[in-house]
């Protein structure tokens, strides 16, 4: 496999082609940011520990059942993806209240939610990735109804997975964020990362933060955190 | 019928109760606000406009079907009501993109949408009614799924009827609000009202705000404006 031409530098990954039409070749920054960008920051080795992480998820998500756009890890920083048209939605599952959803309905952080619930943000940088419904989805030619049900049920179905696999390495999983892509056969597939980046993790004794509210929050160094979440996984 | 206590004053109306525990006596007020009250002004003969605008509009719209809690106006500034537990929900349909849609999504206000969307917002002034979606209705137990649905299938069923009353009087209805209730035995009912306070309305040729924008952003003077509505009206 060769490495092509950079196509996309996005806030913590850079994306290559490669010889491979379908397949693409991603690296993991040593790049923190928050607040949309405008908080950014170099952080030297989260790029090997969120790449390693994702590929660990990724790797037990197949093992499950659910397929994603992983192919493999081929370095500590660089993973082999399928290529997939990104559907520009962060699919949002909080199992307890946090961030802004605690913000917007004033519930207090740490509240358990009596189901898990799915929101939709439209990705688009330049409106500061707004909050929409369904219908926006539809109505911004985001996605199709039947694409939104599925995209809906992989989120929950995700997130069954991973409440147990963080469970079994003492940490609670507050909310967390997917992305998805349409393959060659405009198939649904798992995207992105899943990352103390893109989830909110608590330790399940001390309900210490084990995620990027370290950063966002300014609560201290990041590294230790991440590696403490990547040496819990590598347990498994 | 017998006035009794006056047991809420809202925004734009003061509700009382009657000798008859089923029924409410509503005074409509010559108060404008916006901004969720930030700003507020008197604004004489206001009352009387959207109590005859909504009277006469819930009346056509019982003619098609669609029950509301409206029993009949009883003077120019009052009406009586059937007694609803108020889902706290403002429901919004648009046809056409404007307002807060327009700012969020970046889309010029007057574009006509391929469909008529429909959006919750959470009731709450001291959240400032956040926008929610349909599971955090649920979460938050503002209404059931079935709920959800039927306050939907509502909305729509009376952005038709609307579109076409308005129409007939050469306006075009941009988007508008309601709320609904629960009667005693548990039925979802139209309440509120439905005015130039609530709706987006334009001259079907001129396109000119015949609605709250007026007021909202300082374009003249609310009076005559809801007056031709009315007048519009009572051409029916």
């Amino acid at each position: 496999m060769e490495k092509g031409n950079s196509i996309y530098q996005g806030k913590a990954k850079e994306l290559y082609l490669t010889d491979q039409p379908e397949v693409l070749w991603v690296e993991y920054l040593d790049q923190a940011t928050a607040l949309n960008g405008v908080k950014k920051d170099k952080v030297v080795g989260k790029g090997q520990m969120n790449n390693q992480i994702t590929s660990k998820i990724f790797e037990i998500l197949a093992d499950q059942g659910i397929e994603s756009h992983f192919i493999e890890k081929i370095s500590n920083t660089e993973q082999l993806i399928k290529a997939v048209g990104i559907v520009p939605l962060e699919v949002v599952v909080r199992n307890f209240a946090a961030g802004s959803f605690s913000k917007r309905l004033n519930v207090e952080e740490g509240v358990k939610l009596p189901f898990p619930i799915v929101e939709f943000y439209y990705k688009d940088d330049a409106l500061d990735d707004p909050f929409i419904n369904d219908m926006h989805v539809k109505v911004l030619d985001i996605a199709s109804d039947e694409e939104v049900k599925e995209i809906k049920e992989l989120a929950l179905k995700v997130n069954e997975e991973l409440k147990k696999l963080f469970a079994s390495v003492n940490i609670k999983l507050i909310d967390f964020k997917i992305e998805v892509g349409r393959d060659a056969q405009g198939n649904i597939l798992l995207a992105d990362e899943i990352s103390p980046d893109t989830c909110r993790l608590w330790d399940m004794d001390t309900n210490d933060h084990l995620d990027k509210d370290i950063y966002r929050r300014d609560l201290g160094d990041l590294i230790p955190v991440y590696e403490e979440v990547l040496n819990r996984l590598n347990t498994l």
